[in-house]
């Protein structure tokens, strides 16, 4: 059975990134940091998003996206966010457990959020019985694969800032958002007025790593010892550095997204000609949400893994990845096809 | 300048190893564990350690042994180790962090425990305003190198039934301690009474990944909740799983830690010939500690970075490596009669 | 300005409470609950609630339901709860920070929630990312003082240990419940299937104490090491057992109850009567929510100290409390229309 | 049985204190803070401490050390003590579990510590696997029973603050360490460097409640969240505030103080003429340790209830109180004489 439109996280390591991590294991090298490959990666990000931008590496996405709210926030804080968010979905708790805060959950649009979603929870502030709102979470592309503009972004950030909130940005696909917008990574993080980033490595061609990205240094000044204490040190470091190293060197980061996100399009657009298979959300990224009938689900899912993401509507999930070809595409809508086919003699 | 002595993590991946991640760099795979190398993986832990042995693979030693003691441990509870213990002294109070316990730390020789450190623990049992003693943590081989024999841990795990406590064992090193001991990964743990063990991938030439067994099933019944809060569930789990698959092959695990062991007796026994060098631990394992003058120590770090242990007593810690080859000892040794040279002849 | 109105831990302690409190000052006893003050009051609650209950004395109701609830979950685990619930209104996140757990916030219907609401919150089970549902917290009377009839909460007892979740209560006034029921107090608990409820003391009457109270008592076993490492463990107990003693004999609770209810009943019909004062809930036990006009609101406050309950309907909160009299209810009812026509005055 | 020398937590409320809660018992005041018996109490420590003091009333002595000590440190700090410390020994992990920080645990003499006990513990400063010191806490008088001298306070605040570190003071019998050093309260704390200070009120006549006070007020700017948080708020704030009104003024604290302190003294004196009863420490405060044969104690204890403080050196503990008499002293003498010799005539 296929696993190619499950989930990015089924894909591989890219082979460019492969090779970076030969390359890199050559003899000995200090361990937790203090070697040349993480200070050249370091390099890089300070390349992307300017000097003043302080770097951590982690092992993953939780990991990023926990420790870096963890710099915004004191216990007694609240952290709102969409009801879609990874960090209320999709990470069994961890951000409430490590920070000791409350998640302070809003409806949304696409998985994005605005200011009046915002707004909707600045209340009982000052008051000592009720968690104070110090940040704002919001993901890059959102979990639904909705990209907000610089614009959307800057108004969020510059909103929060005036009522004294700090911007957290889940860029798990940050990637895939940007090739999305033709945004740099710059201009739609730091220049928007974002706080701190989880960029993602893992679900753009690297085997492990993320990066917690600082942009308000002041935040960061002991974050080391939150790092170890969050049990997300790595000690042969280089191998994480020299990954991201390799993925931002000549845009490979870019390429890999732009190759998810057409062939999530080109996947969106080929589906949605087939009778009785609608996608419901114009694809921005690398997901593709589509409705089709249950008989037809359970059919392409004799040959196809990939998750239902609403059982009540009858919506699947499909997602692609850098390594997803044309030729992957075709054979899935090959198969839908077929799947659709079959069921319709059965009805008859 | 070599950090060939420094530290087995600053060592790189074991070829073998990397072979191994490349072969699995192969298509899609189930994320998050759900794939065969998982499954295989888990089955050689099974042939190793009994059927009924649980693994759960995380990303590293602070994580395994964080999350291995959580699940031993409600947080009124304390943990008797010796003061020692990685937990206590290198991990940033993540144990009291993520558990809410309380580390009760004791005298130790050679960073091993007995029953006697136990006993002097067990008081105020049953009082409530006192953590209450529930689990012992040791270190398998030690912090400072040295061995636990089968009947040592024995002795521990039995006594520490007998008084209601459970064994967590930190395997950071058990590679080096079997080869030292000769004894049977089971024999040495399970069969010895030992309820969790922290199994150390990376100090043994993996690139990252360790793994939390427990031989008392019932106590990680919910543990993959625990690894995921714990933000230690990768999503790639195949590129940690194949890992283990090739370390424990034809015991490359052994081969590697063998290597260590003996790399670091010939270096303790080259360098204990120097005048004014005193190897002052018996070498079980892959770490050697000496005592040598300040100038010397100063002189020799111009050409190879490594610990100073103990700056009062001027006491260096060396370690070893699956990869250290004889000649890397001896080039170090030559270098450690030059800088004794040196500084002798400054002293004329 | 009177405070009378504004609530129910604004008013004083009753004067046979205060009387007990003297009675227990006599010679020394022995701390921390070992005293016969304490044995008493335990007997009396086990007389109440079944002789297989166990009953510990803690300082206050956030207190009573963090504990409380902690002895039901684990970190990784969600607690269903209706979007007005103390737990996460109130308690500025103690229950994430102390228990590391998830609130899962739904709908509700003057604070009270039914099957439907849970079930909304039953998904993702056994899906290691997402924090695993354990228990349901309901506020009887609600925050909103609406009251579950029996066979509500047996209802949602009996759904909740169908799937496996366990239910606490929130009784930090239940004796306003059980007064507007008419249900005995175990009756509307433990028969109807809570497994652990919070008794208030504090605004029924007593100057300091709650009671948590465990009906399935194998959740409790360690509950003594959770109060004292929760900070809620009194030394000198008895002051708190006198008062719950004096509390619970001759149902000096329920006659406290009684009164307050009554007279938020009065009050709400002789204010319904003043035009443009608008009583929008059933007064069930003792607040009273009116709609009036802002100008009104602003009047009235010159005099009377009350909380606005929600600025954009103009909504205002009044609380009756056990030492209420109708002498209160209608010189507050006075200030009432005095302040209505004055605001009509100023309109002419 | 008597439990007239057990604890100064058997002790029952002063009777000025007693008649300060009865006269706040009247009519309603705004509760959690926002009264004038608050207000009132507050001048009074700003009066003793200084105007630019904060004060902060909780339940108890556990909630005062574990909140107070959050203020000063984060997580990923360790705590340094000795190891006789009531925040160590007699709090079930409290610090840990809430604040998430290591203590280390030091040597002591009395239950004193000195600079060199801190120096001890300022080691891998600035290397991120280690917890890094951040605070000191130091007990007045101390769980033996013995003072700092305000110039031993100072040296410790001094080099404290030198390197790095704040200091917080465990006052839980800070009225007795005043009374025998005949040193001014503000003198011994603020003014030799304390940075914040749990002030005792149970202990000393009050029926329950204690202050965090701090010096340093840049640490409590959102300390009424962490109250709150840390389920340590009253609600009927002014029964808190009331006693310590009646307990600060005219110096009944110090009164009170002194009357244990001299009995202690007393029957320190009186035992220790008796042959076989050996007072092992200089009585400085309220405390008596006695060694005394076995069987004596066995005798004794079937007429007072007292801890065995120590089994093996046969040492117990004898506290006296605000409310012991002379009488209650000699009684206690001659039970103790008549028990050594029952036990004389035993052995004859």
């Amino acid at each position: 059975m296929s696993k190619m439109f499950a989930s990015d996280n089924n894909s591989g390591v890219h082979p460019r990134i492969m090779d970076a991590l030969i390359r890199a294991n050559q003899g000995h090298a200090l361990s937790y940091g203090d070697d040349e490959y993480t200070n050249r990666a370091k390099e890089i990000f300070k390349g992307i998003f300017g000097e003043d931008t302080e770097v951590f590496f982690v092992y993953n996405g939780t990991g990023a996206n926990v420790l870096g709210i963890s710099a915004l926030v004191n216990s007694y804080n609240s952290v709102i966010c969409p009801s879609t968010a990874h960090i209320t979905v999709d990470e069994c708790g961890a951000p409430e457990n490590f920070c000791g805060v409350k998640l302070e959950v809003t409806d949304h649009s696409g998985g994005k959020i605005g200011i009046e979603h915002i707004k909707g929870k600045l209340h009982m502030l000052g008051f000592q019985h009720h968690s104070q709102p110090r940040a704002v979470s919001i993901t890059q592309c959102t979990e639904l694969g909705e990209v907000y503009t610089v614009e959307e972004t800057r108004r969020i950030c510059d909103f929060a800032h005036e009522h004294g909130l700090l911007v957290h940005m889940d860029g798990a696909r940050l990637a895939n958002a940007a090739a999305s917008l033709g945004a740099g990574l710059c201009e739609m993080t730091r220049d928007a007025g974002v706080d701190v980033l989880s960029f993602g490595g893992t679900k753009n061609g690297m085997m492990f790593g993320e990066a917690v990205v600082f942009f308000n240094t002041s935040l960061c000044s002991d974050f080391k010892y939150v790092r170890k204490q969050g049990m997300q040190l790595h000690s042969k470091m280089r191998y994480i550095a020299a990954q991201f190293e390799e993925l931002l060197k000549d845009d490979l980061w870019l390429e890999n997204a732009r190759n998810a996100n057409e062939m999530a399009r080109l996947l969106a657009q080929k589906a949605s000609k087939i009778d009785g298979v609608n996608v419901d959300h114009e694809v921005q990224t690398n997901a593709v949400f589509a409705v089709l009938p249950p008989k037809v689900i359970e059919e392409l899912q004799k040959k196809y893994f990939f998750f239902i993401w609403d059982e009540e509507k009858s919506e699947v999930r499909w997602v692609t990845s850098f390594d997803t070809t044309r030729e992957d595409v075709e054979s899935f809508v090959r198969e839908l096809e077929a799947a659709v086919s079959t069921c319709n003699k059965t009805l008859e």
